[in-house]
């Protein structure tokens, strides 16, 4: 079986898209799940052309060790009349300290006379230049040949001339692109062909865009027409209408086309989760393969007939790719789901226990209401000790009151929290100033606990997200926060919904106080 | 060149889709919408299954009447052991009175043995006999052979004589149907071939879900092949991944392929809208071609070349298809998309005036403080104003104050927001209560501005959204928020970032009222 090398430049190509905007933090938690997974290579950002992507490199070279991938840095080649070692794309891209960098050069004749304005000669110069220059650096250079198909069809021999010139150069990939996304899959499986032949010795690659609905379509004929590398982004994020996706090229290869690619299929489902949520992007439910509607089942008929025999109405068994079969008409509901990571505070749960129906009833209302226990395992976890009567609440919210006003006197903070605890009869209460409610009142409830439990003073939050639900109903809609924390030497993650923001950061606050003091507790085996 | 004949399945393989129900005045506006596109068939309904189908025929009867569409009714052969004349689905069909009926049969050996439990030969039989009667009572039948591709991989001879059998019975079309969606284009186009080699004079039809993200490209797979109808559902709704997307699908033939069908392409962006509205479902920004992003360019460098040459980054003219080009502005993009962006405000701007670099300066820094004005272009109208100094505002805000409580008295909101404006020497001062301190100022700014301006009373929040920026600093950290707010004639989309919810909140919906006053102003010529 072939394999096939899996690019993903979600970080590169997908922060193009309309709505997306990554933080450095987000660019590394992104590297860390698609590193998970299993890809090949990370193109993670443009150095050269913007600061927060060449921060990002700073900052992973010190703080981001990968199992799997190789983390690939992305820049134009040199500019006429710039040496190689005085360009400052090329100088970036080394100074960013990738082992691989991924260099796109122009290979259709028009791009090349009236964009670059050059001449096509000068063109196929730089490209063999750029190379050179990065290869005898110690880099691995994939050859980013843009607009490739466009430029089979205007100039094939041009084209290829410049492919031919990118490979001898010494670049490890030649990726055919499909930069304005017009083309379809016959044509991609001709050119495809076409290049192989006549560069045998050379590893294709192939990079679509999702302009004709056939991005995934086009990608699978790239190989079947040679290509060994397909390029995208995980859940298909890109400028326009996003490039090819690789959570569905993943699968279709390697479970309908008897191809083999790096990564763990059955993680496809989380990890597109996973990204989508570092992104605050949505994942609609008919995504092939990761959609929560992939594998639903509505007509009756179909139900029937999936009960008789799943591959009635299921083209793949939903497991092989971490997801799982749902009947939206019946009440069949999969009691075997409760996960196996509350073996911990539950280990004498089995699928028929009484509590099980209960900790599912109570999972399912919850859902309804807009919590998402999978981003919030410290909060699933204190929900079953609920249910299970094992949870000993540490403290008692008894009230608080925020206030927040404009115009802000000077050297003064906009908002202002009161609060009252109990912990065992006593009760504390204080107050404190910050930026706005949520945080006056996370500070506030910390000074407070602190009187009694003085170990929650190495806790803190590392990342707060706030998602608006029912995104129709202006500001009373539902609000979802997701909190992590950690205390040095572990991380968790809770979760709060409610109409009121407070409230729902409260809930997610609480939480994440009660998981640690539980920490504590198991520590002194209290 | 070959006439592709289109069949829309919205109103039936459409309403098996999660989250879908169309009442019956839902599916009489989506035929009128299908009709004045200019599609051939409708398939509108199961009336043997579903009793508001039924109901929709009666009324559809009376009072639909279609320019270009041919109605269908779709339903099953006839039960063994029931003679035509009696079997309850074909007689709804008949009642249904529409000229065209979909039949749906079996050619996969599997479903005959297992699902319906009876021989391949009887199978065949039923098949026969259900299309000659329905042609006898002077209906066109089409022939849906369902799970065709399973068919033919499993039993190609069984799957293949089944379609004989109905083409010899006076099918019009031979329907080779995808059902489970797991088939790849090439795949496809084999089976196709083979089916159209083996009865060249029958006129096949091609229907495809999107499973394996490849509905699009399988069903253009399926006209190489020689199939001469498409079916799918406009906008791609469908039971789990979706149907064959038909607004992606004819721009493909007629743009793309030399193809010829019917239907008016130019009204392509407004139909697949008016459908998503009826449907009540989103159409997302990236969708081909009807997306609102499918011709928005971001990277500087993409910007530069569509002003240079529309060619070089756009792979058809989106008018076309009765959509537009876009420039959208943000930290990747370059000073070309200013002035193409900012003409009515700022008409005589162009790339060298001053303003153009002091603009794109005032821009940067906003982006860099977390501004994202891509999503925002009421907001960025506005700030160019004030740099060009012709912005107005029509009051001040003096200051506000807000409380949050908890607990919460029982029938009270759990936040108060008060507040004090000025206009034009006169202030306001009022309150109100909210879900939380956002929603309490929002309701407590509308009712103190509306003494003042009346007209603002038909404006709207529809959609209110929340960010954390940097997620390392916990709850201190910068928040960005994007507000779309209408009217009913026209929508726009503002932005605030601050540490503060409140004060982002506040700027987002100070920036949205200033927009419509603006709006206000225009029309009244002040």
């Amino acid at each position: 079986m072939k394999h096939i090398s899996i690019f993903d430049s979600t970080l590169r190509d997908g922060a193009q898209a309309e709505g997306v905007s990554f933080s450095v933090n987000d660019k590394l938690n992104i590297c860390r799940a698609l590193d998970d997974f299993g890809v090949d290579y990370i193109e993670a950002g443009n150095p050269s052309s913007n600061p927060k992507d060449a921060e990002f490199f700073r900052t992973a070279a010190l703080s981001l060790s990968l199992k799997n991938a190789k983390l690939c840095a992305f820049g134009s080649t040199h500019r006429k009349g710039v040496p190689p070692e005085k360009d400052a794309s090329l100088q970036s891209l080394l100074f960013s300290g990738t082992p691989a960098v991924s260099l796109v050069g122009k290979t259709w004749d028009l791009q090349v006379t009236e964009v670059l304005g050059i001449t096509l000669e000068e063109n196929v110069g730089l490209v063999a230049s750029s190379i050179s220059y990065l290869v005898s650096q110690g880099r691995e250079v994939v050859f980013d040949a843009e607009h490739f198909f466009d430029g089979w069809m205007s100039n094939r021999d041009y084209a290829l001339r410049v492919l031919r010139a990118a490979f001898d150069a010494g670049a490890s990939f030649l990726t055919l692109c499909d930069t304005n996304g017009g083309t379809l899959p016959f044509d991609i499986y001709m050119a495809t062909k076409d290049a192989a032949s006549l560069l045998p010795d050379a590893a294709i690659a192939i990079h679509c865009h999702n302009d004709t609905g056939c991005a995934v379509a086009n990608s699978i004929s790239g190989v079947f027409g040679g290509a060994s590398q397909v390029q995208g982004t995980f859940i298909g994020i890109g400028e326009r209408c996003g490039n090819a996706d690789l959570s569905v090229i993943i699968p279709n290869l390697v479970l309908k086309s008897a191809y083999k690619c790096g990564g763990n299929l059955s993680e496809l489902f989380d990890t597109a989760r996973r990204i989508a949520e570092i992104a605050n992007v949505p994942l609609e439910n008919n995504r092939p393969y990761v959609g929560k509607s992939a594998f639903a089942h509505k007509g009756g008929m179909h139900i029937d007939g999936v009960l008789k025999n799943p591959a009635t109405f299921e083209h793949i068994d939903p497991e092989l790719v971490g997801n799982k079969r749902r009947f939206l008409t019946s009440e069949v509901s999969g009691r075997s789901a409760i996960p196996a990571k509350l073996r911990r505070v539950a280990p004498g749960l089995t699928r028929s226990s009484p509590e099980t129906a209960k900790i599912l009833a109570a999972l399912k209302e919850s859902e309804r209401q807009g919590y998402f226990y999978e981003a919030a395992e410290a909060s699933l976890e204190l929900m079953v000790m609920k249910i299970l009567g094992t949870f000993k609440p540490h403290f008692r919210l008894v009230f608080y009151k925020t206030m927040g006003e404009f115009p802000v006197a000077t050297g003064e903070l906009p908002a202002f929290a009161s609060i009252k605890i109990e912990v065992g009869g006593r009760t504390e209460v204080t107050a404190e100033t910050g930026m706005g409610p949520v945080n006056a009142l996370d500070l506030a409830l910390r000074k407070a606990l602190t009187v009694f439990y003085p170990d929650i003073a190495d806790m803190q939050l590392i990342d707060y997200k706030v998602r608006v639900l029912e995104q129709n109903c202006s500001t009373d809609a539902r609000v979802r926060v997701l909190m992590e924390s950690g205390d040095g030497s572990d991380t968790w993650n809770t979760i709060g919904v409610s109409n009121d923001i407070l409230e729902a950061s409260l809930l997610a606050l609480v939480d994440s106080i009660e998981y640690k003091l539980a920490k504590i507790d198991r520590t002194l085996n209290i």
